[in-house]
């Protein structure tokens, strides 16, 4: 049986401006390879009503599980909670559980529970909640749509809750194998050996460092012994160890 | 009249399994937003013909730029000089030219410019080259779609000699003002503001630092007596400068 599927949406023009550098994506891949849930693709859209609807509507019937990060907030900017409902034909309101997982973080709730922070209560009908344990507010998933915050400290403790309740797969485990020469200069043998082994995934990722070109060759494989004797091959036939 | 826009396609296994942190979109917006071309949407998408060439075709239909990262190198997983002709129905070949700038990368050409080095000269039809100062492999534009190496270094270094080649818009200029309340504390009067002030776009980036929250609103705009307005007002409102 293949791996349970995901993808990624990325809620905020910030990240489109190029302010800030998105982290949660490459965070949740890391998380999901771990738990052999395969990551297909990532989007990052802006805070836009149209857009969000669209990525959500398209990616949600392709993949096992979608997450989306940013966008749940108090503010006028923050609309992904609204988008979803939208996405899913739901309604959307405070809902009691959410408003009183909220009011935990306020001494004096009745006063502090500003309409503004209750927008962060609005949850669309039929959703299951996601614990905050930093501010409160949570997430939410609703059918195979995982709704988390954008800051990263909070949107990592929402997923670390959030990932043991999915549904995991094989793991797919890799092998790195760091090699001093040029692409150019392995690229043949290189494809050969990925030729012959066909049961085995081998990347080959260049880089470019202090005047220095090398490239790390990755194998992936879920039989291990397979990925054993692939990389022994490898390390072989490109480095003197 | 609106601005010309953009998307961006990271190409790459390695962004999807976690392995590598993607910085090329986030350069790529800086950049843009300097020119003023709206940067609407970022896709990473794997190592995969039929992905690529469905995102390619998407995107180049609806922006103004596609710029792609990744998979232009001479190893038999860098797929994507031809998954770009196929998405054009072009044919793909090696080009003298891009043949003879491939070469001033070696010093006996003759020897060491192997079929699989020749593989970064392989150039699909009407394409434009685009130059890479550092390992000579070219990169190429063909209508509106710009394919870079994946590399950083190499990436920026061709997207420098690119971007004077396009087409510029107006420069959203912006101005952040940091606040350390909650964005549940501003988010009513920030509404107000915004709601106000509707040729501004105001967007609220909260964060979370060592325990205490605070956000920074970025004011953004091309007229440059407004945004200076605007900011002042939200000083004034959320600060104490």
């Amino acid at each position: 049986m293949s791996n349970p599927t995901a993808a990624m949406i990325v809620i905020g023009d910030e990240i489109l401006s190029g302010r800030t550098q998105d982290t949660n994506s490459n965070h949740l891949a890391q998380q999901l390879t771990m738990l052999g849930i395969d990551l297909k693709e990532i989007r990052v859209v802006s805070d836009d009503e149209r857009q969000i609807i669209h990525t959500v509507n398209a990616l949600r019937m392709k993949y096992t599980n979608v997450f989306t990060s940013g966008g749940i907030g108090p503010t006028h900017d923050d609309i992904t909670a609204d988008c979803i409902a939208k996405a899913l034909g739901v309604s959307i309101d405070v809902r009691a559980d959410a408003r009183a997982a909220l009011a935990e973080n306020y001494k004096n709730p009745e006063v502090e529970l500003t309409d503004a922070r209750l927008r962060m209560a609005r949850i669309p009908d039929g959703a299951t909640l996601i614990d905050n344990p930093i501010s409160k507010a949570p997430g939410f998933s609703i059918e195979n749509v995982h709704v988390m915050a954008g800051v990263p400290a909070i949107f990592r403790a929402m997923l670390a809750g959030l990932l043991p309740n999915l549904v995991s797969g094989t793991i797919i485990q890799s092998k790195t194998v760091n090699v001093k020469l040029k692409e150019g200069d392995i690229a043949k043998m290189l494809g050969v050996i990925a030729n012959e082994n066909p049961d085995v995934a081998i990347g080959s990722y260049p880089y470019y460092d202090d005047g220095v070109f090398g490239c790390n060759l990755v194998v992936r494989s879920a039989d291990a012994v397979m990925l054993e004797n692939v990389t022994a091959l490898i390390r072989k036939a490109f480095t003197s160890d």
